[in-house]
């Protein structure tokens, strides 16, 4: 779980390591990384929390998932370059908002590869895949252990396997469905609608998040 | 209704007809706006719908629907600006999907503006105002009477009241929630929404929508 010590990867971390999942907690600094392990095992003493730096704790796991800011994206990929190896999954979370750039969360910048997950793609060692989820549920929600979860999970990438691989590890968590959302190119739009929750979420209060209607449990 | 011998149009046409909204169908071609009223007057007997070209159809109604393919958008609207007038409202439906010049309906055209209703809202006369809804529902089940909807609209545009002109519309159509989805300028990602949803409707075998979750009806 690297950036575990955000919001979205210490919900996510907490979510997990309450279904029996082992987590280890990467972060650019180890002893940050310690202290959210420390709080996640307080919040969950049953769970199994290591701590470690970004590029040693990418290394421990078969499926690595990214949840940077996009401003650290590119930086935190480059260091995993020589800890990533062949047949890791990588599950990408990270949006373009232009909130990186001191712009609006409500708007995206345009990323070159298409979107930040196709940047990941691009940056990983070959033989690692990737896969692009995560974007629409809240991280409020997801750490907050008493909230309810009822929503569903885009997830894209190339390859169905590796979609089913990510979804299997996501649906532990108690009210999250995964739908297929396509191939990697379709992250930019499933990326995007982190821009539109923002918007929705300031305008109505709330933590918004998706379902898909019409698509059978 | 502008295109509504298309699918959408013809759809919102049945359904909003069936609540009692007196609809003027209007088409490039006023025999072909004939025969489809003569078709929805078959299938809603109580309902009131008459027909013209789009340009004298776009003159009766103080809410204009533009449910008209991309690729005939721009064309519509020049056509357009001299019937409408100053305090009718535009909901553009365009979706400038990559298929409108031959590519894939999973995949967008990056349109100037940043999306298809922000050309519409750059060509209307001074004084028209635009809003962007709809792109997310099915219209092969708006068309269905015997479908049941359970969905939500998106909808974009920068004034509240614009949006809750047209969401009182909407909203006679049982099933769809409106929900307000920030300025006009968010509509390049509602609109690309519908990309997403086309690839989840050919994975899935289904008639997908959105929801959204976390805001109370």
């Amino acid at each position: 779980m690297i950036g575990a010590s955000g919001a979205l990867g210490y919900g996510l971390a907490l979510r997990l390591g309450a279904k029996g999942v082992p987590i280890v907690i990467g972060s650019r600094d180890a002893d940050r990384a310690q202290e959210t392990a420390g709080k996640l095992r307080e919040a969950v003493p049953e769970g199994s929390f290591e701590a470690d730096a970004n590029g040693p704790a990418a290394e421990r796991g078969e499926v690595v998932f990214l949840c940077v800011p996009f401003r650290n994206q590119s930086e935190t990929l480059t260091n995993l370059k020589e800890h990533l190896r062949e047949g890791q999954l990588v599950v990408d979370a990270t949006v373009p908002l232009a909130a990186a750039v001191s712009g609006k969360a409500t708007r995206m910048l345009g990323v070159w590869q298409g979107s930040a997950a196709q940047q990941a793609a691009d940056m990983v060692p070959d033989g690692v895949r990737v896969v692009s989820a995560l974007h629409t549920v809240s991280a409020a929600l997801l750490r907050d252990p008493e909230a309810q979860l009822d929503e569903d999970i885009l997830v894209c990438g190339d390859r169905k396997a590796d979609k089913a691989r990510a979804a299997a590890l996501i649906e532990l968590v108690p009210g999250l469905r995964c739908v297929d959302a396509g191939r990697l190119e379709q992250a930019r739009i499933a990326e995007s609608l982190t821009a539109l929750l923002i918007g929705i979420n300031a305008r109505y209060k709330t933590h918004a998040g998706i379902r898909i209607t019409g698509v059978a449990p």
